[in-house]
């Protein structure tokens, strides 16, 4: 049948054979570069175009394609892609149905083109787009974080190292350090796609073509910067979506680390926020429970886009050129960190926005642990002239001190802070609070409310708000 | 409505507002845990059992429970699984369809048990099939490659270090490397499954339970070696999938080793052998090429398998104990893992199995890179008692020579030989051949055509051939 | 001047230039292969021994060459070994000084043997000893932990899920976990030092050898339990260094839990545990901190030993037979890993031996989180032949009244509890408290002191104290 | 004695105990962070100069300390850094010197810094100068490679995909492939070095200071565009860290990729090109030998770097803030990395500068292949108007009938091309050359030499030669 015959291997004019069973379940890519759709549709038009404005193709058939292309856009959307093995991939399932559907001028779509530089560009700009999509979804969470962190410029919490009490902080501070950890993210994912943003398309199969082709015209349609400079490189190459993967693998450890502090401070022992309902579960034999599982997936989920970086760093390793079949495990990799990371953005955004920070559990966390010793041995350092060295061993005393009495710095008598060294006096007592503390720590990118807001200022004029 | 109320959280009893669309969307695994539905159904139904024999559970409702089970299982073998996000996972699906098969009855089939130790159990019992699995396919592979191995336990070719030739081997040694290999493999696997056979069924959320369960029971009836020993590290540990996955990651790395040299060898350079038809595929602009697409799909899912098994050791790592939720990240890549190392050994074994050696291509490659000076050199230490240090240098200079000439070694003339060093007799030319080198080595493992043999035999009796 | 000359490369023979001085650079391995000298001595004692006793060396030489060994051993352990980049690697660096110490004899040291048959022998006799020191230290952690599960087989503390407070349980039990991680772990280490227990000695280059060699005598005289069976693989195979280091992986990844478990434990929110100070560390600037640096390091640790097994395996991964230098980088990762490892597992003892349990703040914080809520659905369920799904509906709406009212579930008036449910009785105080709790779950494995003394005394048992 | 006490652990003011050996040796860093001496003294100098110029330390100690840290760098220049284990790191190290040199004074050096800002600035300093060293390494690289590519502009090879023979390519061509790789590879080495240009001195120990810094004046002094906006995530953050082992990593792929490319070709099977004796080894029992050594062990040194990249990224996933002890792992896994990087790139360099291209076996093996099947298919689609799916299959009947002949496209007669399709006539023996093949190709970025040339020109241009 005709049907049959159209559907056949495109590669199969000289085997005598028949692809095994085996063979073609692992050599089809259908079922997951199927998403490639909408790509190869757009690349496949622009492809059409320029053949037709360059005289490759003549001008009826190039538009009967291009009118075919847009029917199949058009079922696809409506009805899904379809899944049939034997015809490999996106790329032929689209070649198949444009043979159905106009008939054999379909065969001249690809006339100067090869797979190699068509999945080149397909998946490109597919990666080109999870790049935008990462951009604005890292924005949002930027714009929950600062907006948080502007009603939380006073808020005193616990600044922790080694998670022990260290120093007194300011919630807006804390939280502003994670926009900062966006903001490299940021231009990971904007360096990203400048450095991806050159057309593979008109490299062939990997020597180019003697066709006269328009590379700088395609490139521009499909929204390139310009064509790629090398046709080997070009179908060789894989470094985008390994851009993309580092990109999203370090911004899914920043993700990570405010996960964890969710997880723990919503824990009853610290008790530093309350989860909305809407973004903590129950569970199905302690009815009690609120648990954090939203956050403890996207901890989760690092560690699977962390798995996916490696997967194609991995396959990707001691390949010869041009382009080796390894390369089409690219993109399940890519798929899966891409629907992680979105979904982590947007989930942890969910959480922060919709939790309620125990404010006074996090400042009554402040005036317990000795945060304020180092405002002591400042002091001493900057009213008594004491070398910073020895300020901290008569500050560790201060502090051995008062954990015996068991009460705060604060409320040691001078008395016995002038036994510990006489130079103390009781000016000392001004610093010793935790609002004094934080209000003192006015050097550039400290945690005073005003360098707070300072860059909370700065922090919304770059992000529009 | 009745129906939607059996459908509402399980957990949601105490809960005022509403999971977010974001929060179902991230917290359901139902997309990927449906894959474990047989085991859910058939621990439920050991769980279900017990309750009754141990009085927990009356018998009619217990019965109920048995029979609701078995019809849910005929519906999911007929129709799939349904994914409906608001019911999670497979454990409230299959639970919801109990519910609406048999009424509150079904309500009991939770007592004593929590979703901690049922998905527990579930993946348990699934990554013991997918050893299970693994086995019987590494030992698909080892006999094709023992029985071409008994073929070819004289076909003399190069034995490459450095992908340089270095001395003659057989064929038949070269492919029981990998014979050996997969003896390991086989050995990991069954060492993995060995030591995750332990039932955590009975640890419930993490403490255990008071009701008189008994674990010995549903351990036997389960076909596990016994229960677990601590219920909170029932609940906590991935370790079987860890074991799984590392086995898979050698056994893969194994597979990539094979593969790559079928590519090279597939190359019109080497010529060793040739592709069938069934395995190879062509390309759709160069009608002339014949594809080792299998074992470079092969090669890459290796790359992909580690990254399964990095995903999984990074989730897992620093997580307090019990169950956090980071750990639902546990199934989607010992899934694609076990998918990737199940179509890779079939698909290299079909390869292997087809392809033709062309074994005068072999034997001609021995013959040129002057494989036999070793031989040389060992004969001047044997035959002459020179020093193997001294027998390398002359070697060298013999070597040389040839190498100007552009002759073999065994062309040489033996006056040649003499110049170089006097001791050297007509005996020499014994030694130098291909065959004579390869016969000769008859070490314990060495590639004599006897040894050869012998270890077919003893791999054939491992095999039960 | 002869003394250069026996330094000269090996290989030198035939070779008219000067390796470059980048080359040397890149290609040596004595300054980190020479912590396998020991093996490499070991392993040409065994050699030369069997050498002469085959008759293959003369007595006289062989016994030259071992004494002159000896020599060398005794100069290793007293000066170090030098690293003289030009002499490559271990082997030669001890071929060269035994030629220094015996003459020309030494060069019969070589004979049947390669450089690549050797070094797969010394490494895998270190990874060999890098298992057993595995297993001791294990061990040693084990002891640590089963003697206080036993002192605290009383002790109640919080059971957490999600980090969320779930249900009672012993300290005990909660250590006992880690004793059950542990005993996998030296499951795997034991698994891998069998499956590795074999010789590669005698496999030569790569194609075994016509010298009468007695394997099978080498093999006993190092510890195998027998001669590897292929000699191309032999040469090929690193498996024994995967196998180590995946132990590796998963152990410290144990070790990276109880580390978050004790630092989040040491911190002043939970501050379930104090740090002994031989076991923490202060801060330069804040002397009141007392921090848990070791757990953090541990914690640190088991990445980067994940980044080891990481390394290996995608060096290894397509790798064409036999030897290949990319081989030689190997030694690096598991040197790397196993010292990680063996500070790990002992700073992580010594940490948990010295630390103090603060168990009062463990008893309140278990009864402050509603706790025992399991406890009552479960009584709902046995008492009052509740279904559980039911019962747990129940309990969340006692959990809700006891929040509003900021009490503990024993501390609701019966009659609020039996406005909720009128099944619920007077009984039911008697579960409600953690004591009771814990006491009761007596499933096997479970919390109950009962049970954890029981596995306390199989533990002893099986570490034999 | 006063030399003891000076070498007193800083932290130690209020411990009891004594930390236990295990705890020193688990917590020094001194023997891999004193590679931080040059960065940790130059960031001192600027420190102090700031403390000075702010009127916070006197003018007379401030130079003491200036004076007592250039004696300082001397000595270590001269006699290298002593590793004091009990002095932990090379802070404390210079710190103690100081001490010893200048007396008490040296104790205001720490004034409004920690430890935590100051290890933050060193190993960002370090960094740095990795990312010019990688910048300056690859550029290198990239100069071999377009003088070869100039000069091999017109050497026809095979293009392969899959290992297989495609099309005739240009050995210029294809090396600029490896050009244009390393451009990627120095852009992200760049974007890198910019975004990590960020001084987070004065940070203190996370929450800023009270002193009143100059950190613009620093930052400027240290070469970096600006300070860190936020002082917790100044010292939370090794982002630049991660950035510098991602651009290594994608770098290290792609010189795995040339690698295994040279190792295929200098096989004696492909015999594309002869190694220099300066850039092989010979084998220690195989004579004949001319090891790929170097190319090996650079694609080796590729895995090694993904497992540092790896090995950070996993130790810092979940890192609460600010500082933790985790994060002293970060410096080993980078330095292994820039020092196999290093390495690798000028080893490649050597090897590709000095090797041999033997022109006339990639010509025969290009003539060998069918390599112009496709210019037959794409002369069909020009002049014959034939669709390409049609020419397609028109090729692969002339690629069988070739094959079953045993001679090249080109040697078939007219006659059996016209029996195969009547529109081919005698102008197809235009293109069914190499050389016409490799000249007709000449769309942007193809493989023709003029279109080679222009590729040359420009790479010329932006490396300034």
């Amino acid at each position: 049948m005709s049907d049959d015959s159209s559907a056949q291997k495109t590669w199969g004019g000289r085997f005598r054979g028949k692809a095994s069973n085996l063979m073609t379940r692992i050599n089809a890519s259908i079922t997951f570069d199927k998403r490639l759709w909408r790509q190869d549709i757009e690349a496949s038009k622009a492809h059409a175009t320029m053949l037709r404005d360059q005289g490759i193709v003549g001008a009826e058939d190039a538009d009967a394609i291009l009118k075919g292309l847009e029917v199949i856009a058009e079922e696809f959307e409506r009805d899904g892609v379809p899944e049939r093995l034997e015809l490999e991939d996106i790329h032929m399932t689209v070649e198949h149905r444009l043979t159905e559907l106009i008939g054999p001028a379909a065969g001249r779509l690809h006339t100067a083109r090869s797979r190699n530089d068509q999945v080149a560009i397909d998946f490109r700009m597919w990666v080109r787009s999870a790049c935008d999509d990462a951009i604005s979804n890292v924005r949002d969470l930027q714009r929950t974080l600062v907006e948080l962190a502007d009603k939380h410029a006073e808020t005193v919490m616990p600044g922790f190292t080694h998670l022990q009490v260290a120093q007194p902080v300011t919630l807006g501070h804390h939280l502003l350090a994670y926009y900062e950890m966006l903001r490299r993210d940021l231009s990971r994912f904007k360096d990203a796609r400048d450095r991806m943003n050159e057309s593979p398309l008109g490299s062939a199969a990997l020597a180019g073509t003697g066709f006269p082709l328009d590379r700088e015209g395609t490139a521009k349609a499909l929204g390139f910067d310009r064509p790629t400079a090398n046709s080997l490189d070009s179908v060789s190459d894989r470094d985008f979506a390994l851009d993309y993967l580092s990109a999203a693998a370090q911004c899914s450890l920043h993700l990570s680390r405010l996960a964890e502090e969710l997880i723990i401070w919503a824990s009853p022992q610290f008790g530093f926020l309350e989860l909305a309902d809407e973004f903590s579960t129950g569970s199905s034999i302690m009815p009690q429970k609120r648990n954090p599982d939203a956050a403890e997936l996207v901890r989760g989920h690092s560690g699977r886009i962390m798995g996916c970086l490696t997967s194609l760093m991995v396959t990707m390793k001691g390949l010869p050129l041009a382009y080796s079949k390894d390369m089409q495990d690219d993109k399940e990799p890519v798929f899966e960190a891409a629907d992680l990371l979105t979904i982590s953005l947007q989930a942890l955004g969910g959480m922060v926005e919709t939790c309620e920070f125990v404010t006074e559990r996090m400042r009554a966390a402040t005036e317990q642990g000795f945060s304020t010793a180092t405002d002591l041995a400042d002091w001493l350092v900057r009213e008594a002239g004491v070398p910073f060295r020895e300020a901290h061993h008569i500050t560790g005393a201060a502090v051995k001190l008062a954990e015996d009495r068991g009460c705060g710095l604060d409320q040691l008598p001078l008395e016995a802070l002038k036994n510990i060294d006489p130079r103390i006096d009781e000016r000392v007592f001004d610093v010793l609070s935790v609002d004094a503390s934080v209000r003192s720590r006015t050097s550039y990118g400290g945690t005073a409310p005003d360098r707070v807001r300072e860059q909370v200022a700065k922090a919304k004029a770059d992000l529009g708000l």
